[in-house]
């Protein structure tokens, strides 16, 4: 089983209070990017796995989507998304991406935001999307940056100019990271990017998106706390296509 | 026009003495990871963009590869290769990567090591290599890895722990790094691995391996210098189908 950190109360009390948790899709500086890869949603029978507070589902639901699933752990985080919203074309499951099950040839579009790098066995998971998605489907998902969470010191540094660079080491050691992330011992998977499109592409899925998102200088200026996004890759959106 | 540094003097003196140049192929940790991306040569029409000695033309004509067209700026490297070999099957030709024109459909494999970070415009390259390519062919290449050129002080720090990690900043900022590898004034192109996938895929290529390289345990033991191979990607291993 995933590690439920959302549920811990101080993790959950820390995560409420991102700038994301609080203003929803448009406290997500990466949002634009990830919704310029989306198709119209006009319709669509839609997966959100990962769905947090509902954020996605309800904008899917207010796009005029056929029918939104939105799968989650945290019993917490899909409390508050169920009493968000009174659209009937949405529904809340409590799942385990881990070993998630989805029927097969149910979906035009899987959508993820920032959750599987908390996933250990993404092959499996990535096997059941390509069944669960109807032909022509898509799968568009963010991933913290493999280059973000390699090394053990995470941290900003100072090069021998005195410019901050961001470090990198083990990045070829996959697996366990462990963060003090709002909690003490939250787990994230590192692997390679290498190692996870290798994976989208052995499932069958084709690669149409790739996106390291880096922040524009629109955004840079309304939230100059962004500007740092722009010396290393911290989130990589991705579209593949069934 | 791209720079030709390799026909300066002083770098042609350095590159000739890289482990590379002495051993050809063999010389080369990448080598095995990028053969396993290949298909089998046999009666294969090949092209090589910035085929240097000439070691992977010849690998390929001794493999029984139907025709090898080896293609690079250096004269010097051109009449090299042009010595090493009396295969018949093999030929080599002066040209600019960045004005580049090949007949259409007239390769099985277009194929390039370590050459196409000197490239300004490689969507204009792209789009030529896929015109070039027969139906079903490929298209398989390395290139220096975005992590490994973003940073201005691309070299090993130690963060707080003493550990050693590689810097990355202007990640974001794409375009010329100068270096001063084996020459000083060195030109490479930076571009994110987002944005070189997303020109593949506007060429009409279809992703279908990407590697990180990163050293074997067997390698390390047999060359413990490779060892910091694995703390930071440096080298980037795409294959691509038309």
């Amino acid at each position: 089983m995933a590690q439920n950190i959302y549920d811990d109360p101080i993790f959950f009390a820390g995560y409420s209070k991102l700038r994301r948790s609080v203003h929803g899709l448009a406290g997500a500086p990466e949002w634009p990017a990830m919704q310029a890869m989306l198709p119209a949603l006009q319709g669509l029978k839609i997966a959100d796995l990962g769905c947090g507070y509902g954020w996605f589902c309800q904008w899917a639901g207010a796009q005029g989507a056929a029918q939104v699933q939105g799968f989650d752990l945290s019993e917490k985080m899909l409390e508050r998304a169920a009493a968000a919203t009174s659209d009937r074309a949405i529904e809340y499951r409590r799942a385990d991406l881990e070993t998630l099950e989805l029927p097969a040839a149910a979906f035009d579009l899987v959508y993820s935001s920032l959750t599987l790098h908390y996933i250990r066995d993404l092959p499996r998971l990535f096997a059941c999307i390509y069944r669960a998605l109807l032909p022509g489907g898509r799968f568009v998902f963010s991933i913290e940056h493999p280059i973000f969470m390699a090394s053990p010191a995470a941290d900003w540094l100072a090069d021998a100019q005195g410019n901050k660079v961001w470090p990198v080491s083990r990045y070829q050691l996959e697996g366990p990271r462990l963060t003090n992330w709002l909690a003490e011992g939250v787990v994230k998977q590192h692997r390679t990017m290498g190692t996870l499109f290798s994976q989208l592409i052995a499932a069958g899925l084709v690669i149409t998106h790739v996106n390291e998102w880096g922040p524009t200088t629109a955004q840079i200026e309304q939230q100059p706390a962004l500007a740092e996004e722009a010396e290393r890759p911290m989130l990589l959106l991705v579209g593949v296509a069934r």
